[in-house]
């Protein structure tokens, strides 16, 4: 796993350098709204994305620093959506800062004064036209493809399925994540979670990947078997993914996964996990597990007791085997490839999302 | 003039049409997300950017049916703007309905129940959501193009200055804008006011009559002078137009204007008619001008006493005489293109735009 990790940071640092160097921002104005949308982009993370892309780039025969201006626009997109969704979840804190939004406001309280409800209201506004921006800015990289002599008719289909196809079905995710807050989480079926997984987390795996692949083929076939291959093996990952992050959000610790522990019952959130374990159970345990939602707190107890609920119905190891499933699946695709050095960081990566401590 | 009303009713009916059979739309869901989408687009409204983009076309020597793809382009990019703009100003009207955060916020009520503030707090959600998928939606239509025989090289060419130009330059705008509530008026310098304005309303004017002039050229160079020529028009149209709008904002009315007279007093607005005002008043009229903002109410009395203070120290007529000397310059740089029916549409509707009944 050494080399994972090494090059999972060479390419962090290589697409953190492009996004600095790019001149876009440099002309968005005021200087609170320039900041903005610097800001996310350039917090860093593991910058899965971009590896995803290089390493299929890799994988399928082209040179990773012709696809680099595609690994930075992936990384931007994927941050345009969380400025958005964090105002729209009104979460305070993303990868240990404020988010954009609260950050705004403080700015705003800092240089103009005012009332406190003034500054929120600013400091939303200026994230939605931040978010605005750097969905162009993504838009303005990808282009920068033809900078590294790629094809027009291969530029021009990559920016057709950013903003056909990736931005609909990623919103269209989004959205019906949004609209789930507002159902009882009984009347949504196992068929509705997995469309908005597939959206909110499979799609952007599945444009990078298949972004890397169009760039080393300098092809615009997207229904070739090698990116169907590649589609389904994007598709796979995410889902198996996703349904991890559901076990680790209940069976994981504080410290790994990042976030409070049961959050999701918290919120009534329909997850695969809570899906499976209520179609498992008796109509006693089903009112048992509905009067465990919404608590005001989660300690240990109550922590425990949602473990064991879910553990003695089934639920836990069935979701624990579905993701296995999934990511078998995405494993399989894998070795239809030539085995080379980017075949083996793709599955190492694979291992290691899924493979997360629980 | 008959022929002018006549020609925007038919460009209005084109691209009207154009949208409605164009099926991006369809694919986002859920329903509401899909219907807000759909909403703005098609709610009509007079199509001025399509038909300025379709005319220039058609004075450069090129088939307006040829662009019509980048009319609804520019008339889609237009509206996720305005989406955008309603949450950012809590307006809550846009041509006679309920604009996108409030139908949503009630269709969640009718169709979910649940309290009002999880009604409003969806409907800004999806609001948000909804200028994300259109922002898309306008490269979509855009890139359609390529249909008609558009040359790669040049929807590439429209792609990039929608995403790198048009985007940056008008969203700045649309924040400058949004931080001039934060500032006191009297420290907003024209300067800044005219950048506001250049960005906010000149920017998609250009944008869309260089695209009209590109298609009908089949050119990516935007540096001839043909295409400075019509990127000046463009900007001194806007401008115009814009200190237009700020003089029938005072002197008006209400059935014309669409909006309560004196509005940008109310909100303390710093226009370039207040600053022309207060630089040529005394420190006295300057005292008696500011305690006339953020009146509760502006009855017939406030109104004719804002119209006399600022009709008597010169502002008026010279805030008239700068409108003219724009659109003057804008009219002066038509007769430069050959006399056809398409300039003299351009002219007919520069002189109804600034010439809108005082």
């Amino acid at each position: 796993m050494a080399d994972l990790k090494q090059e999972l940071l060479r390419t962090a640092h290589a697409v953190q350098h492009f996004i600095e160097q790019d001149s876009f921002p440099a002309q968005v104005f005021p200087e609170l709204l320039r900041n903005a949308v610097w800001d996310y982009p350039l917090r860093g993370g593991k910058r899965l994305r971009p590896a995803l892309l290089l390493w299929t780039c890799g994988m399928t025969g082209g040179h990773c620093e012709t696809a680099l201006p595609a690994a930075a626009a992936v990384e931007i997109f994927h941050n345009w959506t969380l400025v958005h969704d964090d105002i729209i979840d009104r979460d305070e804190v993303r990868r240990g800062q404020p988010t954009a939004h609260i950050q705004l406001r403080d700015s705003a309280k800092v240089r103009f004064g005012g009332s406190p409800e003034k500054a929120a209201a600013y400091g939303i506004s200026f994230a939605i036209l931040a978010g605005d921006v750097q969905q162009a800015w993504a838009v303005h990289t990808l282009m920068r493809l033809s900078e590294n002599h790629v094809h027009d008719s291969v530029v021009l289909a990559l920016v057709r399925r950013m903003q056909t196809e990736l931005n609909r079905v990623l919103i269209s995710g989004e959205a019906l994540d949004v609209e789930f807050e507002l159902h009882n989480p009984d009347t949504v079926s196992k068929e509705d979670i997995f469309r908005m997984i597939s959206g909110k987390t499979s799609a952007l795996l599945r444009y990078s990947m298949q972004a890397g692949a169009a760039i080393a083929l300098q092809s615009t076939d997207f229904d070739s078997p090698l990116q169907q291959d590649i589609g389904n093996f994007a598709e796979n990952l995410g889902l198996a993914f996703q349904i991890q992050d559901d076990l680790l959000g209940l069976y994981g610790d504080f410290k790994t996964f990042g976030k409070p522990i049961a959050s999701d019952f918290q919120e009534a959130k329909p997850t695969i996990l809570y899906r499976e374990a209520m179609d498992r159970m008796n109509s006693v345990q089903r009112q048992e597990l509905k009067s465990m939602l919404h608590l005001p707190f989660y300690g240990e107890e109550e922590i425990q007791k949602l473990r064991t609920m879910i553990h003695d119905c089934g639920a836990e190891d069935a979701v624990r085997k579905l993701s296995e499933d999934f990511s078998g699946k995405a494993l399989a695709i894998l070795e239809r490839f030539p085995k080379n050095q980017y075949r083996d960081l793709l599955k190492d990566l694979t291992l290691m999302l899924i493979g997360r401590n629980i």
